[in-house]
């Protein structure tokens, strides 16, 4: 399973960004497929709509020439009442060997592991965590890291001292929740920014994370600054003054990543409120 | 085609049996998929959504190579008016080999079957007939019929004087207007059980049916019996007098199974309505 | 790119009609299937609901053993308000060879050719253009006139001289237009025919196209005639007086066509109003 960190050692962590790398190699060539996965069944089960995460799995699956079921909670019985549990158990006869799972509510995943016999991976759950979101985020730090430096930077040598800056709504995002636990795990120092409203206290205290309220001092010698989706919502429940202040004092520009370290990277998770938590000249840049 | 069994003979609904049976040894291997189909496409029609029973198809067709296309009449040009027909004359431009077809009205796999050179799976058709889930409730007796004998129960033995209690909703049912065709052609006997508003007066005189109100009665010696789900609609009607009364008298519990003959299975179509056509615990248990 | 015919030769048009007999030929195969693809990806991405294009398209990919990605604006972030650039932008890392793109704005396939390495096929967008549908159209018209005339008619021949009426709403059809693009460049004389109001003045000063107002004008010795469907909503708007004034002058009947010449084609690219732009023993007949 791939469910959040818990249980993953540097080494395995590792492991999986070097096959990204070979994969991605896959996908340069005419023929854009191995296959590995020839005869499995991987199972897309989205309880929560996002159409992009889901193209992204199952191209991944069919790069390695998997089958590919796609369920999504629209049109199935679960609004006939139908528990999750009974509604897995029915689909679990299919033979599935891998589901994708994607829910609203944390700890879906968890609990559809201990249901099925097939392994399982988190493709996002309520605000708990976004595993392949952070790997992908680590993924690309590295590439920038080695493309910075000239070096190779095996093993978790491109994370060791470096800082990520996550900037925004950080309570309220699974995607900064899993890059905190991925990025401290392989070394990095992880520097939270935002309205404090928006900064749960118990992420304060994790070993390798630090606190500011100030955007110059969070993306200063940063090697990656990363910013996060501003929901509009937040206006209106109180958690925000207004979107003017909120991008007076929060917006990544152009002139704020000066301050970062050299070939410092730009980061967002996606899909972005253009010239909100992030400038439109930014957001096409170099 | 298979749209119901009128025209099927019991050696060759054995047959069908049987090949399920080569087919699920084929799922526990390591490529759980055949090359029979390569290289022809089948087409899943659901005029009436049905995410499982979909998902099912499409799961089988690959398991043997097949292309599959899914048509969902959701977006499609019904919803600007076009006809049944006029859809199919264009779809069926494309090739396709099989149709898997679900629709709300009784006859529409019928009509389709006229209307392409394609051989037509139904997938479930108003009240009339729901074959697929019949065979699946046969393979499921037989097997349970070989475990509890110890024997191989060649040809249709495994049905020969068995009896199957169906249980609930009988009117609305096409689960059970298939079982009752099929479970009667192999040679078993079936018994239909509740309330009288939900038990039609055509099918008490059928060969092979008998019909109760005493639900002791129809599971007594059981070698299967099968709850149906309970639509609450059906009380607001006023075909029932209330859930607490239903609940009552026909609902599956480990109690009643206990009547029920050595090695009797619990059978359900899904989705389950826990606690109203059958216990939790019940549905749980072995 | 096929995004309309403007920089299309004769001879490349010619060559797109012989390759899509070849694949014709694949279709009627025990295995309907070619391997050309193999190992390509293609996207359909329909900003626009179309499921008989989609499934076209889709069936086409796959015979030729290619994987498809199916992308529909519905459940994606283009409703949390992201831009078509930046919802491209993601999903071109999933590495597509091939996009297959509908959008009710003119020009939207132009627009994401630039911004993609991939190729762009264009399914229809808005007035515009929906080339795919005109190249069926001609691939259908040379197969009729073989069959009138019993000779072979390599290249642009079958066209040469021959005369297409196009009767109905000219002016809100994309089809109308990318007809006549193709149909005079290969050659032909292109007629339309319709109310006053749904002729646009720009087309009329074309190079190979007349108009008319009168059916049996239009009709009169033409090779193939192509009623366009007809949508309710252009009465209300007052650009036509009313149905049964419009059926009496413009919907094709058999009596009309025995005005057409010898061996001629009805023509419509569906869905069709059955009894407003075409009779139905029209569209059911020979």
């Amino acid at each position: 399973h791939l469910l959040d960190f818990t249980e993953w050692s540097v080494d395995e962590l590792m492991a999986l960004l070097d096959t990204a790398e070979v994969m991605a190699q896959v996908l340069t060539r005419t023929i854009k497929k191995v296959p590995a996965l020839q005869g499995f069944t991987v199972a897309s089960l989205f309880f929560e709509d996002s159409t992009r995460t889901r193209l992204s799995f199952e191209r991944a699956a069919r790069a390695q020439s998997a089958d590919v079921l796609t369920f999504s909670a629209g049109g199935s019985s679960l609004k006939k009442g139908e528990s999750m549990r009974d509604t897995l158990r029915t689909i679990d006869q299919l033979q599935v060997d891998l589901y994708v799972v994607r829910h609203s509510s944390a700890g879906a995943p968890h609990q559809i592991s201990r249901w099925t016999d097939a392994a399982v991976v988190n493709a996002g759950d309520g605000r708990h965590a976004h595993p392949t979101q952070a790997l992908l985020d680590a993924y690309t730090f590295r590439a920038a890291r080695r493309e910075a430096t000239g070096a190779s930077l095996p093993g978790a040598e491109a994370f060791a001292g470096q800082r990520l800056a996550i900037v925004g709504d950080i309570g309220h995002s699974r995607v900064a929740r899993s890059n905190i636990e991925l990025f401290t795990a392989l070394g990095a120092e992880v520097v939270l920014c935002g309205p404090p409203t928006l900064v749960p206290p118990e992420l304060r205290s994790r070993h390798g994370v630090s606190v500011t309220t100030r955007l110059d001092e969070a993306v200063e010698g940063a090697a990656a600054v990363m910013a996060l989706r501003m929901q509009k919502e937040r206006m209106v429940t109180g958690l925000l003054p207004s979107i003017t202040e909120y991008v007076a004092r929060y917006q990544l520009t152009e002139r704020v990543m000066r301050q970062a370290g050299p070939g410092a990277v730009v980061m967002h998770p996606g899909p972005m409120n253009r010239d909100v938590e992030i400038a439109s000249p930014l957001a096409d840049g170099p």
